[in-house]
């Protein structure tokens, strides 16, 4: 995955420190000495994942009130209102860390409540995150009000803005669930404290209605453009409901997209045109939703249907080839975080975020083309290694820097307490 | 999966020689004394899935020839007219059947050539399987013709009529491969031995137009009804293109149905109304296709599809509720093989083809529902234990009954030899 795309049947990643210092065919292997030498004999060796858009903390909640309509506002708010916790923001980003690490997945972004906390679990396990302190206009579990959101995420931002992995954000919700004041704000502070702003964009029926009827009918994107809050600080994720103007102005402003296809159609919200965005050079990648959207955290996991529903709804099936998922998965996913200059790509000068198939699982054998194999047979589980900033952080299928039984373990305690809370009482039923 | 769909949080599942003796809920757990007992300890136990359509010999040609126009007749039919031998098919199917039983296949049904082959790998390995000997209008590797075909498969039927696990069936291609005279010997040859017939209908823009032409305008499945080919000893493959008479057709007959969500939107086909054949009542469950078209085998790789693209097209988030996908999997399949009184379900007096799904995998953690942790979250490489006939065959994902490695090898050295017979000539580009 470098400019031109290139694939060496054999070949060599050499790694010094944190960065790759050379991507070749192999004949010059008598040119290095490596401390460590990991041999991938026949395996596929590639850029770590990058998930453009998460509710890591959300695991503890996977698998609960599933296909109920007003799902967010019947369940989910509630739900969080309700438990969410500096402790269960933890407990929920240590598990989803592991099983992101163990599916590919090198660097996330997360929008999510009290993301010092998620910082923390980053931090510790090894990999790489941009980590968005949501901003929202009701009482929520870390602040009252959107002001006080904001001035969370000044502290948080204050806190991890050196940080060598963890780039801290601003995340306000999303247009509907904010005032055009406090986006505005957002905006601003983002461009002058240089951090990214990640946001739910053109997702829901309600969104566009409310944004409608504030905006004297304009769309979501065409309202953010008005105020002023397109700037290439902003990842959108979603951006199911545009049109080809929204997708010009997306452009014009450089905004980073997020593709989430699992997340979109299990809601039956529709399908994003991502592949028109994708086909006009927008900066696009795949994300898999928070656990209760998209359920699992690889983006292994979304390369099936991104190919498939895209030639479905295309009535084509030469549409989104597995190259295309695969830019979308890895460097596209890069270019939508604004990060396509340090990530995204196996080249010299690059940081040293890689991961190795497995093509000796019964699924994936054998591989004529790696890109068919990886988007059409691979499973998250394929992944054999997972190396970020120059650490090995899986090996083996072997978590190696956190303890993945114990993180397990308080994870399945605090679902215990969500029983207890709210399928007991009978809130949610099961 | 009982008739109640009832779930045990706690339960045993007795089995004696190959059949269930018992499911409880484990509070009897004193009456029963086991040579051999196994712990799930938290995991998911349920029936083996079954895989109504298939084509595992291809396993050696997967990932060949992605996306590309007009595939069947421009690459895989000449592919197949090239390579297909006694030993590619052993090759194939010992490869494909590896890689069902570890993602949790117990039954699946196949159609292709030189059945007697894979009747072979599928006796030694242990697995149950319905084998249909493929019925072609042109000549093929093991047949000049359609009747040599309905002679090979009358030899094939005699062979393994009596095998404990093995059902012997008749594959007529499709409607527009066969003439409507062979489709008619077939079908009359099938009650007299009484075996299942196996074909591809209402699966393509050619089929339609040809038996159409055929047929003075005629639909595929209603010029099946006519020439008498529709029997309850059919099991159509695909079915996506029906209206409601053609179901209703369906019904009367009592067809079993194979539904192939991933394989139908991989090629833009569309989508099969399987929900509402489901609906009504039909004889309904999950097909994988061949490794050519669905690319991997296990049916937990349809789940997420299945579940979503009909909520997609039905714009209907309820649509498809984990349950009824599982049904499709597990009682479903049983039910369009017309097994249902053997297998799909845990049942006293069943056979023992018995499941159990790890829960410990960070993907499934936690399990608040099952049916939806299956259907959202499962990996096929989730599953630990497989189970067939009252046999372990797969236990902690080490298969017992053949050698992984050997029949590993063995594909990868016929994947060499497809290479060099039909990449490196430039028959297909990669």
């Amino acid at each position: 995955m470098d400019k031109d795309r290139t694939v060496f049947e054999q070949g060599l990643v050499a790694v010094k420190g944190n960065q790759i210092i050379a991507v070749t065919d192999g004949k010059d292997v008598e040119n290095y000495k490596a401390k460590t030498t990991i041999d991938a004999e026949g395996d596929i060796v590639m850029p770590g994942l990058i998930n453009t858009h998460t509710h890591v903390s959300m695991t503890v909640f996977r698998s609960l009130a599933e296909d109920v309509p007003d799902r967010q506002y019947r369940y989910i708010f509630p739900l969080e209102k309700k438990l969410v916790s500096r402790d269960m923001v933890r407990i929920g980003a240590q598990l989803g860390n592991v099983e992101m690490l163990k599916g590919g997945v090198t660097t996330y972004a997360d929008m999510y409540y009290f993301e010092d906390e998620v910082a923390r679990t980053v931090d510790k396990i090894g990999m790489r995150a941009v980590l968005g302190q949501t901003v929202i206009i009701f009482p929520v579990a870390d602040a009252a009000n959107a002001e006080e959101g904001i001035q969370y995420a000044l502290n948080f931002i204050e806190e991890y803005k050196d940080h060598p992995r963890i780039t801290p954000a601003f995340a306000p919700h999303a247009p509907y669930t904010n005032s055009t004041e406090i986006l505005q704000k957002v905006t601003e502070l983002s461009l002058q404290h240089n951090v990214p702003v990640m946001i739910h964009l053109a997702e829901s029926d309600r969104e566009i209605e409310a944004i409608a009827e504030r905006s004297g009918g304009k769309s979501p994107v065409a309202y953010m453009a008005d105020i002023g809050a397109l700037t290439p600080n902003l990842v959108a994720a979603h951006v199911i409901y545009v049109d080809d103007n929204d997708i010009a102005l997306l452009k014009k402003h450089d905004v980073g997209i997020a593709h989430n296809m699992r997340a979109n159609i299990k809601s039956a919200k529709g399908v994003s045109p991502a592949m028109k965005m994708q086909q006009q050079g927008l900066r696009i990648g795949l994300g898999t939703d928070g656990p209760m959207s998209g359920n699992t955290l690889s983006t292994i996991d979304e390369f099936n249907q991104v190919a498939k529903v895209h030639k479905l709804v295309n009535k084509d099936r030469a549409a989104m080839p597995p190259i295309k998922v695969i830019e979308m998965a890895t460097i596209g996913a890069a270019r939508a975080l604004h990060m396509e200059d340090t990530i995204g790509s196996l080249e010299k000068g690059k940081l040293a975020d890689i991961i190795v198939i497995d093509t000796k699982a019964p699924n994936m054998v054998p591989v004529y083309n790696p890109y068919s194999a990886l988007v059409y047979s691979a499973y998250a589980t394929n992944v054999k290694h997972t190396i970020v900033d120059g650490n090995m952080l899986m090996e083996d299928r072997n978590m190696l820097t956190v303890d993945e039984t114990a993180i397990r373990e308080e994870a399945l305690a605090f679902a215990d307490k969500v029983r207890k809370t709210v399928i007991e009482s009978g809130e949610i039923i099961q």
